[in-house]
Order: structure tokens, then sequence, then C-alpha cells
């Protein structure tokens, strides 16, 4: 079982920040051994590579494409089995009168699909709870959360996501897809499995965190493209959540992989659907086509829009704010799996008590067709989608406003259950509910002019709601724009996005962030806190630091590894001069994770007879390679007495300019340093270039604004 | 007169590097006045600082929007009236047989209104030439082309951009609008005009280069929003072409920016058009509309649109190519402005003449219409857009052959004319028509089915066309995407340019590059050269480096400004031992400009009695900003020889904590670091941080891959 933060009290983790995630390191890769074999790279070798970025990018999209596709497929016929279980059995029980004992079977059912969902996200893999959306966040940012791009993760993801739709959860298939994009992209990106023990070895060149980093945003994006799509969409998802430094190619490859995800979906699905070769469907996402001729809106209808904008925020906030509360009291109560697996079930109980007894109350949903039974309030929710065009009246005010209430109480309390599942189609078909309804309260105003129509208030509703709920703005509008094919209907959309969003910050945070921040993760945002110019690095640093010699004894280095109490990553090399009390001059910095290579690699390099002569060269960039990304403790290496007193030339293998930064320079210097290049150490020195301390992200992410001007995280263990 | 390169041989300036272009300075806030006040700001005033920033893009997009309204509505005037003269005379003379006179009367008409275009641009502001983008890349990318921003430029750009499309030039009013932007949105940012002598006393606190690139980075975007009614490619184009540091807020910014501007365009001209408050309408531009459902694509057709890539990326290399010729040839005989404009009335009569020849040819035209006639060559080609719909077999494909040829040479030889002119439409149209007659070749051996249909082929010969020209992809996919109002056929553009600019590139650099390289200005790519990472900073960095010491004599500061030979604008302050010999100790960085402002402002804090005693604070923060960015030379400033006697101390003033970089780094390190923090000056210090040298822009510019590998490109004054 898993440490708990804070079994007896109320948890604070929102004031935290955990120590248990380690970095990402997007500049580790200036060992000497990388820089000897960059310094023989000619430009042939540089265009192979280029080439396999792009081949790449190629299958990531491919895959992604496939994996929706399966996803859908095995979605659409699951349910349509569970639809013809149920449809017999309350032919059969209608027939003598056994309503309440169809609903039985039903909730049964659902919450029996939902519970082997749901056992295997809790037992198995953990981290594939939920949409993934603010994991893929936190590693793109340069947090690594354990497991997060790990083979198993997408295969439970997947299972997961699938019986939870077909589970009848208020839940979405496309917030995961983002999800698995990435793993998919993470594993293509290395050219082996470790879980299945497979090396493929090809593409041993992008086996660093950098170039990983790059696929997976890559792979992110193919995700969103897949599930709304829109390519360009997950292209700007991509940079507004993950990216710091653009850089124009990579952005190209991203975009072509997104392409490519919607094509072989298209592709595939068009052929499954019996119409080959027509490729003008959307994603996953189907919000029904707008016509661009007949939709057209006004400059009066303006401050319509931004009025929703207003309610969304709220909404938003609302939601956010219940969900908050929830996820407290999960943390606190629900922590053990079986219990989680319960509570799954029981949501999944009520969600399908609830969706049969909305279909039986309303008559809109005669005669019940397939799917509405199959996901019930799905089905009532996305009938609302194609009804963007201008159907005035089709639907029943009061049907709508249950609809709005029950699925905006049902999808709140499902976000954040162990399940594999995303937000995105609740948040939209809560918004297109109550934004309908608000069209047709305006139609009934307005007698029935030409403008007000229901069907645009619904869409401008569903970009509010949604935006009132996860606060993105650029992105979620265009792929907004590109999920309904419809560009008239931007600068509303952006309108309603903005205003939900100043709205909705106004009172509580997005609910991606929210969830990262219980979780403690060390995230860094785009800029350091605005109040903290007065913060210098001498202030933030951590200090003393460890430090190794230039020529260091092994048994030192095995020691300072093996202290559990101090569990530093990285260790600036300075001057050997033994007469050096605490401060030294620097001369580069290396890694636990390369001192661990060296250590690994028989003959072990660590062993040197010959005082201070240099190390035979039998290390290759290859071993370290091969031990990416799963370096192994340093308890597994064995060290003799006899060995601990041979000396190691560690400038061999250091990286010799890391990057340093005065101690006078202020934190959003710092900062900015080190989100722009993707730093995971940062060397404070002196005017002598003496070491004085080591900036890391922790270091940084403990600084926030909060209610009362600039606030420090305390740090927690766990 | 301007001195010219190499006037008496073949210039080879794709070979030099100019040192006439300044750097602008993204890192250059960090004097002392500046860290203070930042140290003081709190939260509520970060909040104002934020407001101005939403309010100043909302202003930046109103004005763009209103400029392309302006534009267009004078140019739909001036060739109104310019049709009913020239109409007029050829129902006079036509009576009388006397076509040639007609001819005459119309191409001195066009070569007139050229030449009023011409004359102001060559004689009042050269820069205000061709579309601009060019320049804005330069500028975006952190080169000070002179006078890019002024207010002069604008009004230049906008009188210069309706005459030559008046004119009957082959340009199109498009590209303009991006330079257009830009100048707004600088002029507006610093809450002056240094040329009307007016400072509104707002916005002081954007008066740097920072700031002031991220505003024009919005106009920009706003400038691509308002001519194609592409606000999303609008914030792509500045991405792509200049932003380096992706930063959401900014980029939020960016996007509405964007949207207001085709917001208020759209506004304008649906009132202006007679049927206000619809505004579904596009930008400038008018591709006509396409219908989603009837236009779809088949996988079949994907290796077509690939051979219509290669094609375009061919005819784009071959109009690069020849154009690269005649700029050559203009480099060398037509530098003299009055040769200038004869060239520009001479194009302006050809291209009369030919569209002349061409409508009387024609039997498509007939009847001539109103804008044939006006500018006769876009009619032809601008009626071939709204022909995206499905009506095969209305264009003549014998003259869409002739347009295609006639077209091709016109648009080659129009641009880089003296004219204010974008290369936009004219590539789009060559594409267009090309496209077409493929498309027609296709559905003749097709037999007329369904897939065949021209208008799609004559949409990816547009997208190809140009995609070979300019060697955009992800911005121009979305542009087309936007500007057509299209989702579907978002993957085949973005195959189509993708496969034009991998072959393009095979050939010749993208337009706007060669006209970069052609200029020497030394402009930094994404990446360092792959092939050059064996270099250090030491090899690349300039050295001996003009070091200040900290509290130095007057005197020597002003020498060492006065100093023409060197001209260098950063200076290392080191420490005032007077023992240290070459190399010292980096205590901070000062600027030229710092300096000046020093001696500038009365009473001069050069004065300083009291030996070694602290200037009196009479220099406010203010006084920088006053003076940015038309910093006066060191000439203006008298020093008595007493007074150069006197001691100040820099460390009131510098940039304490300057970015390093050890000496050992290499050039691709060096290069990141200077790229992802937008730098001007990078200090090399040794291993006991004392100054060795200094990397600035031209340092990392001269070293560009060519065809055998890393050349170092020479430096030329000029």
């Amino acid at each position: 079982e898993l440490p708990r933060p804070y079994p007896n009290e109320i948890p604070h983790n929102e004031k935290l920040l955990s120590l248990k995630y380690e970095s990402l390191d997007y500049d580790n890769s200036e060992n000497q051994l990388f820089l000897e074999e960059e310094r023989r790279i000619n430009h042939a070798a540089f265009r192979t590579v280029e080439i396999k970025r792009w081949v790449i990018c190629a299958m990531i999209g491919i895959l992604t494409g496939l994996v929706a596709c399966f996803i859908d497929i095995v979605v659409e016929n699951l349910a349509g089995l569970k639809y013809r279980v149920v449809k017999d059995n309350i032919d059969k029980f209608t027939e003598k009168g056994g309503l309440s004992f169809s609903l039985l079977l039903w909730a049964t059912l659902n919450a029996s699909v939902v519970m082997v969902g749901s056992v295997i996200v809790a037992f198995v893999e953990p981290v594939a709870a939920g949409s993934g959306i603010p994991q893929i966040k936190c590693y793109l940012n340069g947090v690594k959360i354990p497991h997060v791009v790990r083979l198993k993760t997408l295969v439970i993801k997947v299972c997961g996501v699938i019986l939870s739709v077909v589970g009848g959860l208020a839940v979405g298939k496309e917030g995961p897809m983002i999800h698995s994009g990435a793993v998919i992209a993470a594993g293509i990106s290395q050219g082996r499995s470790t879980s299945l023990k497979r090396d493929f070895k090809i593409f041993e060149y992008f086996r660093r965190d950098t170039e990983k980093r790059d696929f997976v945003s890559a792979g992110a994006a193919a995700g969103v493209s897949a599930a709304f799509g829109a390519p360009v969409g997950g292209v700007l998802f991509s940079l507004e959540e993950g990216a710091s430094f653009w850089n124009q190619f990579l952005t190209w490859r991203i975009f072509f992989a997104s392409m490519i995800s919607t094509f072989t979906l298209n592709s595939v699905l068009s052929v499954y659907h019996g119409n080959p070769w027509d490729l003008s469907s959307p994603g996953l996402i189907n919000f029904g086509r707008f016509d661009n001729e007949k939709m057209g809106y006004t400059i009066q209808e303006i401050p319509i829009f931004i009025f929703m904008g207003v309610v969304g925020g709220i909404l938003g906030a609302l939601f956010n704010a219940l969900n908050y509360w929830l996820t407290m009291f999960r943390i606190r109560y629900i922590h053990r799996p079986c219990l989680q697996v319960i509570e799954a079930m029981l949501v999944a109980a009520v969600t399908a008590a609830v969706g049969f007894v909305m279909i039986y109350c309303s008559r809109d949903c005669q005669p019940i067709q397939g799917s509405s039974v199959a996901y019930p309030l799905q089905a009532v929710g996305l009938a609302l989608f194609p009804c963007f065009l201008p159907t005035p009246g089709s639907y029943n005010p009061m049907t709508l406003g249950m609809f709005t209430l029950m699925y905006f109480f049902l999808a709140c309390w499902t976000y954040g259950l162990t399940v594999s599942a995303g937000v995105f189609i609740p948040s939209l078909l809560i918004g297109a509910a109550w934004g309908r309804l608000f069209g047709i309260s305006l139609s009934y105003l307005a007698k029935g002019s030409i403008w007000a129509d229901p069907g645009k208030y619904a869409l401008m509703g569903a970009a509010a709601q949604l935006g009132g709920i996860v606060r993105m703005t650029l992105s979620l509008t265009v792929i907004m724009m590109e999920a309904t094919g419809n560009v008239t209907y931007g600068f509303p959309i952006m309108l309603v996005l903005m205003t939900a969003k100043i709205v909705g910050d106004y009172f509580v945070e997005g609910l991606y962030d929210m969830h990262i921040q219980l979780q403690s993760v060390p995230f860094l945002h785009w800029e350091a806190p605005v109040t903290s110019h007065s913060l210098t690095a001498r202030e933030v640093m951590s200090t003393p630091v460890t430090c190794l010699r230039r020529i260091e004894r092994v048994g030192t280095v095995v020691d300072i590894l093996s202290d559990t109490s101090s569990n530093h990553n990285g260790f600036p090399v300075v001057e050997s001069n033994p007469n050096t009390t605490q401060v030294a001059g620097l001369r580069g910095l290396i890694l636990r994770s390369q001192l661990i290579v060296l250590g690994l690699v028989p003959p072990q390099v660590f062993v040197e007879r010959a005082n201070l002569n240099l190390v035979q060269r039998r290390l290759k960039l290859k071993d370290f390679r091969d031990a990416y990304p799963r370096f192994p403790p340093i308890q597994s290496i064995h060290v003799s007495q006899d060995e601990r007193e041979c000396m190691i030339d560690l400038s061999e293998f250091m990286n010799p300019t890391p990057y340093t930064v005065p101690q006078e320079a202020s934190l959003p210097r710092v900062f900015k340093l080190f989100r722009a290049l993707g730093l995971r150490h940062l060397v404070v020195v002196n005017n002598h270039n003496e070491v004085v301390g080591m900036v890391t992200r922790k270091d940084l992410a403990r600084y926030r604004l909060g209610k009362e001007g600039l606030e420090e995280l305390s740090l927690a263990q766990t």
C-alpha cells in the first residue's frame, strides 16, 4: 500500500510540495561521450536522424489513430451487445410489469462493467485513472510521474476507458486519447519496450529525456487530433500545455503526427462504416456539422455570448470547487483500492438509475433508440449536438433542465473516480444543455426572430462550460472550430472562453491545475510569481551542495550516492585541490544516473588500479542509452573495499559546461533560464566561479502567488 | 545616396554578413534601476500592467482592422474611378476602331499611378518597398532594420500598396497588412510618436525591446488576420516566423489582437457594403466559400496531391531563382531611385498591355466587368477562386495556360520592385490557374467522374505554388483552412505544402529567406548548423573585449564610446583592481545606450567631483525610457576636460548578473542560450569568471551550413 499523506487530519496538500517526483532532464545529454558523438556527426548522419524523427512521428500518428479506432469500434460493439441483453429483458419484464427488475438488471450490468474497469485501474496501474491530461501536462513540464508513459499504462488506459464508457458513466473517451498518444509516442521513439524486454536496436539516438519529451508532445497532439478531429488544435494543445522553447521543425513534426492521426482514424472508420475513401468525417467526437450559410451571428449577440461566458465561468468554478472537496474526501477516506472500486460501482449504479428514470419520464426520447439504452445520459446529451442546426422547440425545456442538473452532479462525482475516463464530453454536454435551455428562453422572449436560434447557444454554452472547467483558451477555440468544421464562430467562441477563464480564475483554479496541485507536484508555471523580483538565487538555492572532486575516491562517490538522507541527483564537480575549504571552483556537473552507469558496466570503471591514470575507455555512450530511463539504485552495485580506495577521473564523463547563474540573479531571471532551457540543475556560483549552491525544480516551484502575495510552500517527503 | 556594395563586380552578398544592422536586445532591461523598480512592483501594479497589455492588444487589433478597411475601400473606389475613365474612352475609341489608343491610354494611366506609388517609396521611405514580411521576420528575430516600425513607413506603405494595386500590378494587398500591423503595434505600445513629437505619457513601462517585440508579434498576427480572415493562422504566423520562447499569456494576447482585427474588419466592411451585422465574411481576400458536403476527397487522390506539391515546389524554386537573378541585377544596376521608378513604370505598362491583350483575346471575360478593366489580370485570376465550386469546363484551358505563363513572369518581375506590395495573391493565382488546368486535364482523362473536380485542384495548386515560393507550412495550412472556411482539406493542404517545401528547398531557399540573405542580415535560424558541435565559444567569440572598470574615469568611457573603429554596444564591467592585466573578474554588463543616457541627463552624472563617491541619484528609470529607442550618438554629448577626470561608479547602472558561458561550451549550446533568451551580448568567461571574450549575434550568424558543410560568412561593413 502506498503511504498516505496526512491520514488523520484534513490534508493541506495544496500548500505542500512533494519530493517524491523526480524531474526530467532536458539538458542532461552534455556528458563528454555525448559531446564527442555530436562532434563526429556530419551532415549525412544528421539527415538520417532527421528522417528517423519524421518516420517516428508518422508511426505515432498511425498508431494513435488505430488505437482511437479500436476504442471506438469496441465501445460500439460492446454497447450494442449490452443493449441487446437489456432490451430483451426489458421487453420480457415490461410485459409482466416488472420495470423495477429491469432497472435492477441495468444497474447491475453497468456496475459490473465499471467494476472490471475500476479493478484493473485500482489494482494494476493507478496512474491510468482519470483523463491523464494532468499527468501529461506534468510530464511535458518536466516532472516524471512514475509509470506515466509505460506500455502497461496504455493497455489499462484503453481497456479502462472502454469499460467506463460501456458502463454508462458520465465520461468521455476523448481525454484518455491524449494520454494514449503520449504513451505510444514514448514507446515508439525509444525503439524498445522495457516491459516486454524487447529491444529493436533502432532509434537509440533518441534515448534521452529531451528527445523523448519532443515525441511525447507529438503523441499528445496526435491524441487530441484523433479525439476531436482537430489536428491544429492538437498542435496548439501540445504547445499551450507543454512546450517552452518553440522550435519550428519540432512544431512541423507535431503537426505531421496530428494530421496522420486524424487521417488514419478517418480512413479506418470510413472503411469500417462501409463508405470507404470518404475522409471528411471528424474525430471520435461528433458535434454534427454546422452550416456556414444559415448560421451567422450579429454584433448585438456579443453581450449575450459574454454573459454566457460568465455563467460558464461560475458553473465551471462550482464544478471545480465541488470536485475539490470530493477529492479531499477521497484522499482522506477512499484511499484503499477496494473502496475505490466500490465507489466506482456505486456511481455506475446511480448513473444507470438516473438515466433510466430520465428516459422513462421524458417523452423526447421515445422511441428508445439503441444508443440511448446503451449509455442513456450520453445519448440524451449527444442528441443535443446535431441540433445545433436550427430546429427550435425540438427539446422539452423541462427535460433539458433536469438533464443539466443531474448530469452536472454526476459528472462532478465521476471525475476523480478510479476509472480511466475524460471530462471533455460531460462538460460539453452540460454546457450544451444549459446553453440550449438559455437559447430556448431567448427565442420565447424574442418571439422566434431569426437570430435567437437555440443551436448556436448550445454551442456557446458548451464552450463556456468546458472553458470554465479546464480553462484552456487558444487550443480549445481551435479544437471547437475544427470539431464543428466551422470557422465563423471563432471570435465568439474565443470571447466566451476568455470570459469563462477570467471569471473562473477569480474563484478557483482550473480542474487540471487543481489536481496537479493536490498531488503536490513541483509544477513550473510560465513565469515566476510577479512579486518575486526581490528574491535572489542566493535565497532560493539549496546549500551547502554535495560536490565531487574532479579526481575522486570511488568510496566517496559510493557513499554519497548511498546516502539516503540527501538523495541528490546532480553533483557539481570541482577542482581537485585538496586544500579547498567549503567553496571550490566549478569544473563540471555529473548526474547520479551517469555515476551509476559508470559502476554498472563490467569491467567496472570504478576499478582503476593505476592511481590518477585515465580510465581505459571501455564505457560507450551506448551504455548510457541502454540504461536509460530505468537506472538501477546504487545498492545494486557491489563495490569491494579494495575498489573503494581507487581513484576515478570524473572529467571523462561529466558535463564540462553546466549552466550557472550568479548568486545575485533575481528569481524571475533564474526561473526564465530554467524554464526556457528545460534544466534540472542550475549551479549557483559566486564572483570567482566557486560553487555556492544549487537550484533545482523544487526550489523554484516552492514560490507561489497566493491571495496575500508571495507564499512559500512547505516540502513533504511523500 | 546609399553606399553600394560591390558596384563593379557581381555581388556575392549571399556569402556576406553586414554589420550595419544593429541587434535588438530582449534582455537589456536588467539595469539596476529597472531591477529596483521590479522589486517594488506588487500584485496590484502588475495587474495594471497586465490590463494595459490587453488594452494595447485590443487597440492594435482595432487599428489594424481599420487600416485594412481603409485600404480595401480606397482601392475599390479608386479602381472604380479608373474603370469609368477607361471605359468611357474605350467606348469612344472602339467606335473609331482605335483600340491601340485605348491600350496606350490604359498603360499610361496605370504607369502614372504606379509612378506615384514608386516615387513615394523610392524617395521617401525605401524600407516600405515590398511586402515587408522579410523585414518583420528580421525584427522578430532580433535585427533592427532601420525605420522599419516608424509611422512614416506605415503611411508610405498604405499609400504605396493602394497605388500599386490600383495601378494594376501583379501584386496583392495582403502581405503589406502584416507590416502595417507591426508598425501600428510598435507605435501604440510606446504611447508616443517620436516622428510627430507627441508623447502621451502612457504605456511608459513598455518602452524597451522585449515588450515592443511582443506587441509587434501581436501586430503582425493582427495583420495576417485582417488580410486573410485567419486569426489562428495569424497567431501561428507570428510564432512560426518570430517567437522563440513560447509564453502562454503572450500567445493569448496575440490571439486576442488577431480576433479583434478580423472582427473590426468584418464589422466595418459589412456596414460599408450595406449588410450590417453580418460578420461571417472573411478577410480582405475572398476565396469563395467551399461547400463541405459536396467537396470531399478520397485516398486515391493523395498521390495526385503530392505530385502537385512537387510541381509547386519546382515552379516555386524557378520563381525564386529567377527573382534572385533579377534582384542581383537590380542591386548592381538599378540602385538609383529614379531608375527604380522608371522600372516600376515599365512593369506597370507591360502588365497593362498583357492584360489588355489577354482580355481581348479570350472570350471568357466577355462581357467585360468593372473589375476586369480596373485590374485586368487579377480579375481573371480572382474569377478562378469562386470557381472552387464545382463548375467544370467554365474556363478555357488555352486562356488558363496563357494566364499562368504570363502571370508567372509578371509576378516574378514585379516582386522586388520599389513599390509596396505583396506576393501572396499572385502566387495563389498562378497556382490556382495551373491547378485548374491540371484538374481540367484530369477530368478529361477520367471522363468527368465525380472526384476529378477542377475546383479542388485549383485550391491545391494555389497552396502548392505559394508553398513553393514562401516555404511556410503550419501557418500557411491554417491560413488556407481559415480563408476557405473549410477544415476538410487540412490534411491534403498540409501534404502539398510539405512536399512543396521539401522539393523547393532542394533547389533554392524560400523567397523571404533569400531576400534576407541578399541583404546580408545577421539572421539567426532556429538551430545552430548541425555540424558545428566541434566549435566552442572560444572559437566563435570576439576577443579581446573592451571592458570597463567598475569605477571608471569618465574620459575613458567617452573615448571608448567615441572610438568609431570598434563601435561596440555592450561592455563587460570588471573588478576595478588597477593591477589586473588583460583578464579580469566579471562584475556586470553595461550597454552603450545606458552610458549615453548617463551623459545625457542634466546635471550630467559623468560630472562627479568627489572622487569615488557615489553619484547622486538624479537619474531615473524614466530617463532611460524617454531616450528609448533613438539614443543619440556620443558626439552629441559634450564633456569638458575637467569632467573627463572624474570617476563614475558604473555598478549603479549596470546589469549585475549578465548571462555568461564558459569558453569550452559548444556553439550549439551557446546558440540555444542566445536564441531561447533573446540575447544581444553573451560574455564568455574562463574557469575563474574572468572575461575572455564576447559573443554577439554576428558571431553566431556567421556560421552557416553550405553545400560543402559548415561555411563561415565574411563580414561586410555595408
